[in-house]
């Protein structure tokens, strides 16, 4: 039920005009990036096709749509039985994308492919929102360590894919225990200041938690003045201590006194970690300082300004009623679309670096051999193909991640606004 | 598990301490509205309490925080065993909400509301968020009515507590059939671009949605040409058509031709709708037009701008180890928060409209008789006071906002950036 109404009225009216059954091809792509982007990374997919296998109408759901007349009895059976039985293909998570990337087709007919518009628009553009932004963060942070922490400012189920989708991105934990569970990602967490303020002082706080988790922790030592924190915290923790982490205030100034500090009490091994409100220029911002982890939360999950990444479900191309293939596309003004079955290719020089996302229109992309192919088979005929789902594919998207981006122009790191860094060719052009 | 790592790791080490179990009272509030926005608007908390009665830890989720060594033993038989069994009040959905406004106090042991943390503020940053932008867009309209169209641009399940703020905040439908089947909201659909190109013709795709649905519907006249859209609209349906809907270039100019075109043709009960990127703006923008309805998506279930409430959750009184109540409050720099349990009313004046929130702090805001007070019991001894959940509380709760926000000076309305339309006044002040 992840569905818009009006995708059951264009069933209802083409299961009844007969077309419903016309072999369909419908592509997500984005027009362009979120504004002044380099490059995208998709993220969602494995998500989707978990979700497929799991895309049903149940009788409550048939109960619903009878009651409320949003379909007659032809339609309320045709959902009863579905259940996809077409092709999708398309990018893998952890790919860069750019404008018009063909980032996913689904082949099947109009019917079952005019169902998924909703649920595969919404899975893709809010966990590549959320990996476009996070690619930048962890690009900007250039090796140090980033987590995930941003559950609390979202929607309860889009922090579990939030998590998700910065893991592919690079993220090296994330706080939420959902998205651990789900999906392998490393979580990681300490204490609140509510801890710190439900004992009768900062270092019975720091005794108790310590007592609990051991020196390999992390204190937060803002909640009243920093330098007392440090000092406590070094106090009940000793040299071993892992971490402090500073909360508030200017922490590009604050992690250079508190560094000095920590060094001139022995703790040169304890690390700091900085949270509030960092995003990819804060963190960009912070490099300078002797800052050894970043926690990120509101920015990262709500895409850093860019909470949807754009991406649309267009019809390409369809049977018509005599079985013949035929290219479709609309007109709408400044909405135009390109009809027909796209590929893609990522066009590489002599020294393997991208130098173009090459799209062919019913025809492959890429004449070169050294061109590499964007698009994989993940379902045919219904049948999930392995290595797109669960635990191990988050882990294969983030490799992939960090490939697709190394191959990228150097442009690919910078954080002010630009053009994409590589444009988009159409092969026939 | 909508739960981060660290509301497990400060119960096992207030478990541990003893802490854990000493009484205490959280509060979350926003310390300011979304840039430049002169009220935000309460939702979500309805979701939250039927969320709460299903919060528990199953075999897996312990399973998986054993494995991971998460928590010890006694943490694992606490979560095991946990079912929320303290008080919640706050404000009702659909309240408008200010600057340091107490929307929600939980009062039980501190293990127990420590670890609902990151769930409540997930609701209820994302649900206030979208209710806060479609208040906004339904005040431009001025009773045109609104129709939520976003599910597609943000997480699914996003999509599902988007449509149902929006209908707290004035929307009459939503395309989300989940949020009719959950709570009731009314939905509405009709067809996309991709109907038309599957047929031959626009005019087979016409008389297809027109023989299944009826003339009451809605034929969408932009896929390639609009003038030959609506003459096609009309020659098929006839003067009963309900609406042609305009999705692409520049509405304003098109909104006025089409409606003398379809006067022209007898249609003038015909009405006409919008879709296309409409946020607050473009709805002011629109109503010198004749437009007689608006579909809003991305802009509505990303809150226009402000995709989180940046609502906090902040101990602020607690019981010591002899059972004394102390309040608290950090001193973090830039994000002082103030101790103790806020009462709040809004204070009226003689013609009964709002002219400030008044927060009283360990004592009873609002002195004058007129004064109205803003905080319910929704929860007590962990047991749900009816009346807050389920479809009929969304109904409620949109009726409430309608009153609350007419009861804010004029310039509530105003869509320009500028200060909270009535002031944050602490009564100990």
């Amino acid at each position: 039920m992840f569905t818009d109404h009006y995708e059951l009225t264009m069933l209802e009216a083409s299961l009844k005009s007969g077309a419903a059954h016309r072999r369909s091809v419908f592509e997500v792509f984005a027009r362009r990036l979120a504004e002044g982007r380099r490059y995208g990374v998709v993220a969602g997919t494995g998500r989707l096709l978990e979700g497929l296998s799991a895309f049903r109408f149940r009788s409550e759901e048939l109960d619903f749509l009878a009651d409320h007349r949003v379909v007659g009895d032809e339609t309320l059976q045709w959902l009863a039985d579905f259940r996809f039985s077409g092709n999708i293909y398309g990018y893998a998570e952890g790919e860069a994308f750019f404008p018009y990337s063909p980032l996913l087709q689904i082949e099947s007919t109009f019917a079952e492919a005019c169902i998924l518009e909703t649920y595969l628009l919404s899975v893709l553009n809010y966990d590549s929102a959320v990996a476009s932004a996070a690619s930048r963060m962890t690009s900007a942070a250039n090796g140090r360590p980033c987590v995930e922490m941003g559950s609390r400012r979202i929607n309860e189920e889009s922090a579990v894919a939030a998590a998700r989708a910065a893991a592919i991105a690079g993220f090296t934990a994330t706080s939420n225990l959902a998205a651990g569970l789900r999906y392998g990602v490393h979580t990681v967490g300490t204490a609140a200041h509510s801890f710190t303020l439900l004992h009768d002082s900062e270092r019975e706080a720091f005794e108790a938690q310590v007592a609990a988790l051991g020196r390999d922790t992390t204190l937060l030592v803002d909640t009243f003045a920093v330098e007392a924190g440090v000092r406590t915290a070094v106090e009940v923790a000793g040299t071993e201590l892992r971490n402090v982490r500073l909360d508030s205030g200017d922490l590009v100034e604050q992690a250079h006194w508190v560094r000095s500090l920590l060094d001139d009490l022995g703790n040169r091994q304890t690390g700091i970690m900085v949270t509030s409100d960092l995003d990819e220029y804060a963190i960009a911002h912070l490099q300078s300082a002797p800052v050894d982890s970043y926690g990120v939360g509101t920015r990262l999950v709500t895409g850093s300004g860019a909470p949807t990444a754009s991406m649309v479900y267009k019809l390409v191309s369809r049977q018509d009623g005599a079985g013949k293939w035929t290219d479709v596309a609309k007109a709408s003004s400044g909405k135009a679309s390109v009809g027909g079955r796209k590929s893609a290719s990522r066009q590489l020089n002599a020294s393997g670096q991208a130098t173009a996302e090459l799209i062919g229109v019913n025809r492959p992309a890429g004449a070169d051999a050294d061109d590499r192919p964007l698009q994989h088979t993940f379902m045919q005929d219904g049948e999930l193909m392995p290595g797109w789902t669960g635990p191990e594919a988050v882990i294969r998207a983030a490799d992939r991640h960090r490939a697709s981006r190394a191959e990228l122009p150097a442009a690919v790191r910078r954080l002010q606004p630009g053009e994409p860094v590589i444009p988009t060719v159409f092969a026939d052009e």
